[in-house]
């Protein structure tokens, strides 16, 4: 992991850049140490410098977590393949047009959540190599990744996944075996994701902790205080 | 309104019993004034004395809330008619025995809630009347009485239902009429309440601002976290 800048913000947080082979990432530091480490994963469709992000992770950050994120393979600023670039606009195309989806999903997104989730497991172990950062881990974000992750990453201790109508088959088969404290938000008239297919997702989760919170509007209108509620729910399970 | 007991419980708050005409009520009111109205009233199978809802109306008053809570006609200890008796009896054998209960429930709590809501606004005006109470107003508790009040009630400035799988056709009705912020809240697996009618309702709830929370486990297995939540919800609209 090389740290390639670094700036301190006003509230004492560090955020720092790095790159660990071909991954690019951002790492968020509170003042105080230790700190739980919370991944945030966001969706494939975004650059990890998104401002909402950024803002996000700042704030989180400021409150004590120590927050990591990631421009998966094919995510973000990342290099894509024509056919990922094809399959992209296929996919924007058919879910404009409202036709059915579901076959391009999962030939595009499965393969992805296939090739990020063992990118995320190498940042996670260069993150705790670092003397600065200890555990727990949550994990937040991208509810595919999060699932795939939460089943095979022992050290994920709680997470909040976000939307969740369209997840690829593989990862709604495991999600009973998913067992860590979970929070569950959706936006209720996503225009991506369709509602009764998240409420069956929620219902599928095998942990026996998990609470769902739900808000009114589109996918990019998920209130200000569920990032408060969300930090809460770290603090209950990861402080 | 007579008050008829008071005592200062350990945090500062006042908890004063009344009598308002044939009403009994509780007020709890905290250390600090003026503070923000919150009426909850409870599910009309349960005394307000039930010691779940005592707790909940003390935690909620040394965060800074007045709180009062009545038994309606019919409800807690109030005297039932034989009538009412045999409904309740009949409700709980059909529940038991999964028959359908819409017929004996609309019957039943349909006219409970026509009576209760003027008694909550008759106690609505005493409690205003009291020097030591100001407002803003917010309800929490037994939905089907919530959104009558939060219809005819102009004072009622945010609201928290609970359960709301089975409401009288009404009140299911008048959903789309009630407009002030609303934290709705659900378990998932609620032995008294079909989980997707409860979950049509909250999609009916004419409001802009609505949150969603459930969690799993049954009727009575809200977690502790929900009230803080709740808490905070009222913090947002009434602080």
């Amino acid at each position: 992991m090389r740290f390639t800048s670094e700036q301190r913000l006003d509230d004492g947080v560090l955020e720092r850049e790095f790159t660990l082979g071909e991954i690019p990432g951002t790492l968020w530091t509170p003042g105080s140490a230790p700190a739980p480490l919370i991944l945030t994963a966001h969706n494939n469709g975004l650059p990890k410098a998104d401002p909402r992000l950024v803002a996000r992770a700042r704030y989180t950050a400021a409150r004590g977590y120590t927050v990591a994120t990631i421009d998966a393979a094919g995510c973000g600023d990342r290099p894509r393949s024509a056919a990922d670039e094809q399959a992209r606009a296929e996919l924007r195309r058919a879910m404009r047009a409202g036709e059915p989806v579901d076959e391009i999903f999962e030939s595009f997104v499965g393969p992805l959540v296939e090739k990020t989730v063992p990118e995320w497991q190498t940042t996670l172990d260069a993150l705790l190599a670092l003397p600065e950062i200890g555990g727990p881990v949550g994990y937040s974000g991208w509810t595919a990744v999060g699932i795939r992750l939460a089943v095979v990453e022992p050290r994920i201790a709680a997470a909040c996944f976000f939307a969740g109508g369209y997840v690829p088959r593989a990862q709604r088969e495991e999600a009973r075996q998913v067992t860590v404290p979970l929070l569950f938000l959706l936006q209720w008239d996503d225009e991506g994701n369709p509602r009764q297919r998240a409420l069956d997702l929620f219902d599928a989760f095998g942990t026996k902790e998990k609470t769902l919170h739900a808000n009114l509007g589109g996918h990019t209108g998920t209130p200000w205080f569920e990032l408060e509620d969300t930090n809460r729910f770290f603090g209950r399970h990861l402080k």
